[in-house]
């Protein structure tokens, strides 16, 4: 077989004793939990050896970004990995049948026209730097796993951007969500 | 681990020497090849167990159609597994990095204003039935396994669909591109 090795892009993030990530807070926020661990490691191998629980996604090709915006947020991004980053969030979302059952329009309309998830997210960069992981194809249990990182003096302001996010129209289209929040703890320098 | 088996919605495609349909031509149209193989099965198993390659995919969400253009379809289109359609194409793709870096407004235009996709598909329903699968987030060869079933008198409408959409703007963007044929060959009725 030529591609037995199923998803060589996949990012997974493993929850369970080890890992550079300690896990400070594993809330659901719609819907049920995910059990407790203490620690979180974001890996590409799957399936995973050890660990509670684990969520695979993949970057994928952005869905609702028109070129201006592209462009803006390509300008003003900031990248994973910052050494004073030690602050993340690991934000889990599934959404509703309705949702996957609006066109591409419908979805674009509510996503920016009526909640501004584009240009609401623009205000945090590149101070709260965000990758967005697709896993709806995958088959898991959502659809979408946002990882965030931020340094330790940000923490109000992404208390704010999360408020923002689940007041939205949007929103009302997520069927679970846990929040995930994660302080580093590895030995060495980040 | 809760989700050891990462993907329960694939549809897996294993050729090899066992299957309900017989391969009767497998050519490349774009790029290389794919291994030749007598028979092909449909199935939702992966790892395969046997077979000389396999290609899997989901059915998602739509990414182009408009609130008409998903009426319209949805109004006339046929499902898959007739008795008389005993004929059916596998054709695999996978687009160009510059595809993927345009944005969605942006390929919609190049899909459906230049490559009138969606329009030019109407004309074949409901005799050629087809069913998208999506696989550029699972990570293997193409992005877009597409699976059409037709009697064997809608051979030549069957050409001229695929020769259309090979003329098409939006085909520049398709590098690598696989033709393969069917006939079913299951013992009982279809």
């Amino acid at each position: 077989m030529n591609n037995q090795s199923l998803n060589p892009k996949l990012t997974v993030f493993v929850a369970g004793a080890e890992g550079l990530w300690t896990i400070q807070r594993n809330q659901p926020s719609i819907g049920p939990a995910l059990p407790m661990a203490a620690k979180l490691t974001v890996t590409s191998a799957w399936p995973p050896k050890s660990g509670n629980w684990a969520l695979a996604g993949v970057s994928s090709n952005a869905r609702y970004l028109e070129r201006k915006e592209k462009t803006s947020l390509q300008a003003v991004q900031a990248p994973l990995g910052r050494p004073e980053a030690k602050c993340a969030a690991l934000i889990p979302i599934k959404k509703s049948d309705a949702w996957w059952e609006l066109t591409q329009e419908e979805r674009r309309h509510i996503f920016e026209a009526e909640s501004h998830h584009i240009a609401h997210s623009l205000k945090y960069l590149p101070a709260i730097a965000r990758h967005l992981y697709h896993c709806r194809d995958l088959g898991g249990e959502f659809d979408f796993l946002t990882w965030f990182e931020f340094a330790p003096g940000e923490s109000d302001r992404f208390e704010e951007l999360v408020d923002n996010l689940r007041s939205t129209e949007e929103w009302k289209y997520v069927v679970r969500e846990v929040d995930i929040r994660l302080i580093y703890s590895g030995s060495s320098l980040k």
